[in-house]
Formats: structure tokens, C-alpha cells, sequence
């Protein structure tokens, strides 16, 4: 093992340690598809997706370096922003969220009764950085990145870490892609594991940025946030910090992508046959298993939440 | 403790031991809407129902007593029948089950695909006794009764014993009542861990023959097969045995019944807050939690099943 990995893996260590008591330790499950294949439903998670670990991690972390932040602050449409309310609450500070004004009133509306402030007014894909950056330095808080931050890479490798004390016998790893933050974290658990195991990223064909980066060594940005079922994957390019472990110290081997069609088979095949009420991007490392696109042996599959539209899952399932 | 609980009890100590391998250890899984909520998801479990845990009871029973069967037969269209097919496969014994010519064509194909001979010619809800009856008698093939059967009973009853390992102070225990094995069991496993322990039935108000037989002393039977969604407890009354355990020995405490209404709701909670793709009948004892009809405390549902008609279950995630 290397010095980075084994560096890295005992901050994931600590983050475990940290995490403890304010996130679940979601089960491994097995499904009647394959005996060999393991799931990890993050759907069962605090909040219903992972980025609790993560956020959590790092708004502990903050307050444990004594660096008395006076408020967090975050931007996401989604998981993430539910995932810093919730931590940010749990340490009695202030959170401000800026969700895209185009975003899903439900997500609003469980990130405000999670205690956090919203500022949705002018706030699109394409200025969020900028007004980031604008009510930051207003405000004073103390960013919560989610992905390009090592506190909550360490974070979301937890994931990982459970999976692989529950089947330490696994061949493959895979989890979804989008900023990088899950995938690094779910990298470094597994080569300390097991420096043979093999650790996939899945993206949508629709957003191949990660696959594209991969092959040139170089990032990739797409010009425009993508249109994908797996909306949690939006994200334009991975992060500094994320390539450097996945393709810098190589500890990603391989990174797959999926049709929107094998999106949707996977949503129809993960509510009907495993029962898992899984959100399209939860069900990416789904579609890559079920289209015959990961490495050979047993695998262990990371399946990212459960926050799906409601609307729209009924029209994947009607289509059946 | 009485003599029966403990007798009972430690049959289904013997249940246990005897299909380990054969069925799945279901994860104990904690929830965003309560702290003190347990779920029993048995919608992980092999065949997506907790059926194999009273048929590969019932039929590794037969195997061991040296009865010699020359296959076995059941009557279902909906979950026994897959969890038969698969306990008679894994000691290759024939397995033949009888299905409603009008029962769902994918529950017949699962059936099939797990190696069953199945019959559907002929056979509707009201005759299928006496059918079942006469094909037992051409073949000499043994019934495995869907519910009155120790050997089931005492196979369902090892979910609840999973339940209370995991979480073993619950102040209520609640399952779905059709014929009565699950509940039956629950309530052995139930009483065996702490007398005190509050053992409640769920069905639908519009099958409410438990509820009726409940409170006035004596088995009551439906005039029909009940039209509700929870498509699994359509069995028009309890079984003998069920009854001894249940109200003969008082071990059950209470039936609560639930509208269609009730069904619906905790289906779209289910599938939206909790990430678990319940069939209706699964959702039964959450829909008796969320309409506040169980008893106060610490409560853990046992949900049944997942093997949900998907045309159905986006019909009702579309009326959210």
C-alpha cells in the first residue's frame, strides 16, 4: 500500500469515528439477482442519500480544529444541501443554503425543515459559483464543498469501509460519479483494503466528463450541465482534489458509462426485483452491473440514495 | 412465561437453526420519521416475501421426519407459492402449486422460473380448496398449508425472533394478519422475549374477519375473497392453530384494522421517505404506525413483502 493511501485511509478511519452516532451504519444487503453480488443502499441513509457522511465529517472537523465558524454554507439543488442543514443543526450553527430556483420545491422544503436558510432568488446553474462566492464573503460562513474538500472525501469513504468489513471478499468495487466526492472516498477504502480490488466509477453517457478524463489524464468540463435521469450526477467536472486521487495516484481503475435507458432499466429492476426505492443516480452502479459493463468477480455496488421524483419514477415504472 | 410460549419458543429456536442458509438474515433498518421506530423489511428476503421462512420450515420438517414425501403441494397466488417452489427445489422434491386462472401472469412466471409445476386451469378463489384437495388426492403429493401449520407458524415466527435480537427493547411488535402464520409466529417470538411486549395484528377494514374474530371469541369468516389492495391478506378466515395462538392463548393483544386510504398513504411514505418498495400488504403495519393506531412506545413493523404490481404502485404514487 502506499503512503497516500494508508494516510488518507486513517482520516477515513477518524471520520468513522467522528460520523458515529449522527449517521447510520446502513446494512449490506443480498438480492435474489446474484448470491455473489453485495448492495450498499445509501437510500437507507440519514437524510436518504450518503452525503451525510461527508457533511458531516466536515462540519465536525471544523468545530473540532477550533476554528469557531459562525455559519456554513452550501450550494446544491439536492442531497448535499439536506446533508449540511442536518449536520450544521446538530452543532447549533447557522446553515445557508443556495438551491437553483428551478430546483425541486420537495428537496426546498425537507432543507428548510431541516432548520437551514434558502436563498433561492437569482440563483441559476450557471451564476451559483459566483453568488457562492458573493454571500460568502457577506456572510463570513465557511464553505461546505460537495466534493473537492478531504474532510468530506474522508467522509463519503465510510461507505466503503462498511461495505468491505461486511464482505471483505469482494473483487470489484463501483460507485456513481458526478463531482468525485463518493467515488474518491469509496477508492480509498478499498485499495487499503485490498490493493488488488478494483474500483469502478459509473457516470451516465449523457455526462461523461469523469470517462473523458480518465483517458486524457487531464480534466474534462462539459459545456453545459447535462440532461440525465441521474440529476444527482450533474455536476460539470470532478474536482482538483478528487482527481488527484483517482487518476493522480490512480486509485480508480476504470470508469464505465450508461445509457438513460439502462438508467431506467436499472430503477424498474431495483423497485421491482431488490424492493429499493432507489433515485436514478442511486441506481447508476445498478445499471452498470445489469448491462454487463463491470469487471468480472464478486462485486460490491454503492447505491447513492434514494431521493427520487416521485413523478418521474412513476413514469419509468409505467413504461414497463 | 406459560408452558405453550415456551414450548413454541424454542420450535421456533428449532425453525431457525434448520432453514439458516436457506433464507436471509433481513437487516433491522431505523428511519428518518422516528428515532425509536424499527422495520422488519421482509421484502429482502429470498423471493421478496417472508414466505420461505415457513415453507423451508415446513418442508426441510417433512424431509427430516422421514416422511418421505413424493412432492408437495400448495394453493397460492401470490407469495407462498414462490416460497414453496423454492424450499421443494433446494431438496428436489416436485413441487406443484395450484394459481387462480385470474392471478398475476409475472407471480405465475416467478413461480415457474423457480422450477414448480403450477395449475391454473379451472382453478378461481372459491373452488380451489376442493380442487386442491382432489389433486392431492391423483398425486399423493403433501400440502404445505399456507398459514395453519406449525411448522409454518413456527418459520414466520423467526423474523420477529431476528427483530428482537436486534432491537430487544420494543415496547410493540406489529404484523399483517391474513390467515394468521406471520402473526402467529410474531407473537410466540414476541412473548417469549418479554411477556409485556404488546403483539398487534394490522388488516384491512375491508378484510377485517381477525378484527371481528377478535372481538367476539370465535372464528368469522368473509362471504367473499375481500377487495383490497393489500392483496396479500384476501384469505377470508384465520386457521385453527392460528386461533389457538392467537386469541385461545391471548398472545396476540390487539387487531387494528386500516382503510384503503390508510393503505395507500403508507405505500407512497414507504416508497418516497423510507426508500422501501413495499407491495400494499407490506405496507399494512405502517399504515396502522402512521394513522396512530398502534399502541404508545417503542414500535417495530414487520413488513411483509415487496412483491408489488408496478402498474398499481405508480398509479399511487402518481395520486400523491
Amino acid at each position: 500500500m502506499t503512503g497516500f493511501v494508508e494516510e488518507h485511509a486513517e482520516e477515513v478511519d477518524r471520520a468513522a469515528a467522528r460520523i458515529r452516532g449522527q449517521v447510520r451504519r446502513t446494512p449490506t444487503v443480498t438480492t435474489d439477482l446474484d448470491p455473489t453480488l453485495r448492495l450498499k443502499p445509501e437510500c437507507f441513509q440519514v437524510t436518504g442519500s450518503f452525503k451525510p457522511r461527508g457533511a458531516f465529517n466536515a462540519v465536525l472537523s471544523l468545530v473540532a480544529r477550533g476554528e469557531r465558524p459562525t455559519g456554513v454554507i452550501a450550494v446544491s439543488s439536492g442531497n448535499h444541501a439536506q446533508a449540511v442543514a442536518l449536520a450544521a443543526s446538530s452543532v447549533r450553527l447557522p446553515a445557508l443554503i443556495l438551491i437553483p430556483e428551478d430546483a425541486n420545491p420537495a428537496k426546498v422544503a425537507a432543507t428548510r425543515a431541516l432548520g437551514a436558510e434558502v436563498i433561492q432568488e437569482g440563483i441559476n446553474f450557471a451564476n451559483r459559483e459566483r453568488r457562492l462566492r458573493e454571500v460568502m464573503a457577506e456572510r463570513g460562513y465557511t464553505l461546505v464543498h460537495p466534493f473537492d474538500d478531504w474532510d468530506v472525501i474522508h467522509g463519503q469513504g465510510t461507505a466503503a469501509r462498511e461495505l468491505l468489513a461486511d464482505a471483505p471478499d469482494l473483487d470489484v468495487v463501483a460507485a456513481p460519479v458526478g463531482g468525485g466526492g463518493l467515488l474518491s472516498g469509496t477508492a480509498i477504502s478499498a485499495k487499503r483494503h485490498r490493493a488488488s480490488i478494483k474500483v469502478v466509477g459509473v457516470e451516465p453517457a449523457a455526462a461523461d466528463d469523469a470517462y473523458r478524463t480518465w483517458k486524457s489524464g487531464a480534466i474534462q468540463t462539459l459545456e453545459a450541465s447535462p440532461a440525465t435521469l441521474a440529476d444527482g450526477v450533474r455536476t460539470t467536472a470532478i474536482g482538483s482534489r478528487n482527481f488527484e486521487v483517482m487518476f493522480g495516484q490512480g486509485l480508480v481503475d476504470e470508469i464505465v458509462t450508461v445509457s438513460e435507458e439502462d438508467i431506467a432499466a436499472a430503477v424498474r429492476t431495483a423497485w421491482s426485483r431488490l424492493h429499493l426505492a432507489l433515485e436514478p443516480t442511486g441506481a447508476l452502479t445498478l445499471a452498470a452491473y445489469l448491462s454487463d459493463r463491470l469487471p468480472k468477480g464478486r462485486a460490491g455496488l454503492v447505491l447513492s440514495g434514494g431521493n427520487a421524483n416521485l413523478q418521474t419514477v412513476a413514469t419509468i415504472l409505467k413504461a414497463e
